[in-house]
């Protein structure tokens, strides 16, 4: 059974590469930390499998990580704080998972790759 | 007293976006688990300060995950798999932390924003 992780950035906002990075990292840490512990384990063991997709807008964002939690996948949203880039307040990332990958590709498995 | 995490990041490679953002949360992920759990919950509810830093070249790269490993902070050194774009074994990315801000910043404080 193979495990994975998904993180979902908006490709509107047309993110700098750094500021896309360390928005991805924080929607990975925080779905990690929200995951069932057993799935993280087995997840690390199997190396982290990860994989950044891009989705159009907030609204897209939104609807996926609403679908992610409606199927009792670990999921999280990421606002940033808007100190630099963009405004406070906007919806940047979701992270999905650690899960089984079947579980996550039936939600996210239309999406390209970022 | 503000924890922060930072995410090293080789600039030689180049890596594309959508790559960047997948090694750097990977790093960010495996020092968070490796980190000290009560540092780890500070962290979070003070909202996950994360920065991603560019350093030159594997070199610099590894001196720098070797020296917070010698100050006794969390450290991950990732290696990637290869499968896409880079060669297997290519040494991508370090975290460090999540630690007191002072403690990282006197190791990685001259570093630029990527």
């Amino acid at each position: 059974m193979e495990y994975k992780q998904v993180i979902l950035v908006r490709s509107d906002l047309k993110l700098p590469k750094g500021k896309m990075s360390a928005q991805a990292a924080h929607a990975s840490v925080e779905a990690t930390l929200r995951a069932d512990s057993k799935k993280v384990a087995s997840w690390r063991a199997q190396g982290q499998k990860k994989v950044v997709l891009k989705v159009d807008d907030e609204k897209a964002l939104i609807k996926f990580f609403q679908e992610a939690k409606d199927n009792n996948l670990s999921a999280s949203l990421i606002t940033d704080a808007g100190k630099t880039i963009i405004a406070p307040g906007t919806k940047t990332c979701v992270g999905i998972g650690p899960d089984l990958e079947e579980e996550i590709d039936s939600i996210t498995g239309e999406l390209k790759m970022m």
